[in-house]
């Protein structure tokens, strides 16, 4: 295990309030916002061509997620991180449902060529994106995390980027180093855009100026240990919903000390 | 009262989890993927023309909501649509706000020739759909359910889908037959988004393999039990909302036999 | 400090549910749509140019929020306000991020230009707007409500629009008059969609036959003062947004008259 440097992240982060330009899916960007908002970053949504290579340009970090992709949006998609890349501004890649069809899979694909400096999915995006066929079924894993540490770590060799996949246990990989995160709840999987919003997250920290090894491992660590301190408070899906926004916003460094379970 | 067969459906849609694919409104997305979630199912919501056609294919059942249309949306739930039908999948049409402008009634008009499963609307919706003018005011209905119930038949008779009029009480039609579902509350109309998460129910219950009739039944039964369950829980729209997530994670076909009230 | 005239304004807006149609941005549609229910009024959400300005003719007010503009978008908006204008329809714009990118500003100035009855922002947008260069960063604002005083009076001039700087202390003006409204939490802030749930009940008070001023000190003192109901109910900022729409729903013209703090 090579232990990430988390030490003070999230009061980094609450001390910059980075900008986080997300160009995401129409489902989650609500939860995203509030995700972000609650972490202590200043969330913007922007998807135009017009404005998204300035937009990128001025944020501290870029967020691109597939989720509901179309021509348009891929097209911003592809100028913003170009944008973001050459201003030295960090991105990090959610490749929703990759592998689910064909076109998705491309897109997925050719965004991993523009330098991400982390691509964070399930199991089964991870594996798609490198190159095993079969892995998706919608938007949701068919597979567990564990399934996919090779493909994350061949992923992270061939693109460069640090490369983190998420389930029971969330694995983040340099393509040498690795480490686990058994912090979290299976809750998680029953609310939409949880694990976009820990992409945004991820994004958040590298807009503070962490390392991408140590955004990862920090926007899994807050997010992780945030459901956590939800589960008692919930009586279900849409309480722990709300109450993860809650522990997000009251969630600190000392938190994060004491309560993370790496392996 | 030609009573629906509903008896053990929620079982079959928790141990199917159908993946249930979405052309919807950006406004209700959050809380119609929540909902499939909280019910068992596994939701996408996909819409691009690149792949909205190769997804419907794959998917357990299909929704279209109009909620929020434009061209290359319409574009694409013709495809899916039609893409469906070809491969067996069943789908759902939620003809939002037809009758409110005559783009909105041409389209919903058009959807309906694509041989959908079930048609799901509130009174002023399936009255317009049915040819009845001036039934429209925005969203929200100008009429109650009963004086729907002719117009539902027409349209059941016309179409071959199963209409299901939803209000005070809820009519499920195949243009013969007709049952009332009288659970629910008032409350569900105080929220954005409860009709749209209904339409998504009974196509998830279409994913399980129930007929139409019984899937519209199943669904509309769910999601009025799930607000009764709520109601004591809430302290305004705000909770209610929330509480109807977690009583759709919670409610079973025990619940549903003991509490369902048909007419 | 000209008292606006509030009176029964609550009272006025839930007898007469007015259609609000809104064109807003993918991050706050369902938050906007339950303030607006919450409120007693009746949401749509349309955008697409084939209906959105035959939709703004039958609503009672208009909303545009340039959030996440793209050009279909602008155009529907530019037609949508030409319409509302042309059948008597009040409209209110809210020019998100205006000063950001090149593209906003510039659409946001377009805006101004079709004759909004009144223009809400944060203090960036109003500066921006006025021609005050330098004042934004992302949508959240760099500046206090205070320091936007003199633009919110210019901009008033020049449009002959209401204009409404919110903030700690929100200010409204009709370029000549200025009252300010301290009622509200900063907690506001760490929502996302709050300033834009205002806009959207200014418009509802619009709808309901208000003056621009008095709709937009209505609209100010409900989210204000039902932000303070929500406080002690609150945990943090998710359920913070839940008692939010609660208290929309349960506030009164008393209420508002026994706690609005003007000055």
């Amino acid at each position: 295990m090579d232990r990430p440097d988390i030490g003070n992240a999230i009061e980094r982060l609450r001390g910059r309030a980075p900008l986080v330009h997300n160009i995401t899916n129409y489902v989650v960007m609500n939860i995203t916002a509030n995700a972000l908002l609650a972490a202590g970053a200043s969330p913007a949504m922007v998807h135009a061509v017009e404005e998204a290579g300035e937009f990128a340009g001025i944020a501290s970090a870029l967020v691109i997620n597939i989720g509901t992709l179309s021509p348009p949006w891929v097209e911003a998609m592809e100028l913003a991180a170009t944008a973001a890349v050459k201003k030295g501004v960090p991105w990090i890649l959610d490749p929703v449902a990759a592998g689910a069809t064909a076109y998705r899979t491309r897109t997925a694909a050719a965004l991993t060529q523009l330098k991400p400096s982390v691509i964070r999915g399930n199991a089964s995006e991870i594996m798609a994106l490198a190159g095993e066929a079969g892995a998706a079924k919608g938007v949701d894993s068919m597979r567990g995390s564990d399934a996919a540490r090779d493909a994350a770590r061949r992923l992270a060799q061939t693109t460069s980027a640090i490369v983190a996949v998420t389930g029971a246990v969330d694995y983040i990989t340099d393509g040498q180093r690795m480490v686990g995160i058994a912090s979290g709840d299976v809750m998680l999987t029953r609310v939409t855009g949880t694990g976009c919003s820990a992409t945004a997250l991820i994004g958040a920290f590298l807009g503070a100026g962490l390392t991408p090894y140590d955004a990862a491992a920090a926007g899994l660590a807050m997010i992780g240990i945030a459901a956590e301190l939800a589960l008692p408070r919930a009586s279900g899906p849409g309480s722990f919903a709300v109450a993860l926004i809650d522990a997000l916003a009251i969630i600190d460094d000392g938190i994060v000390a004491t309560r993370l379970r790496l392996q």
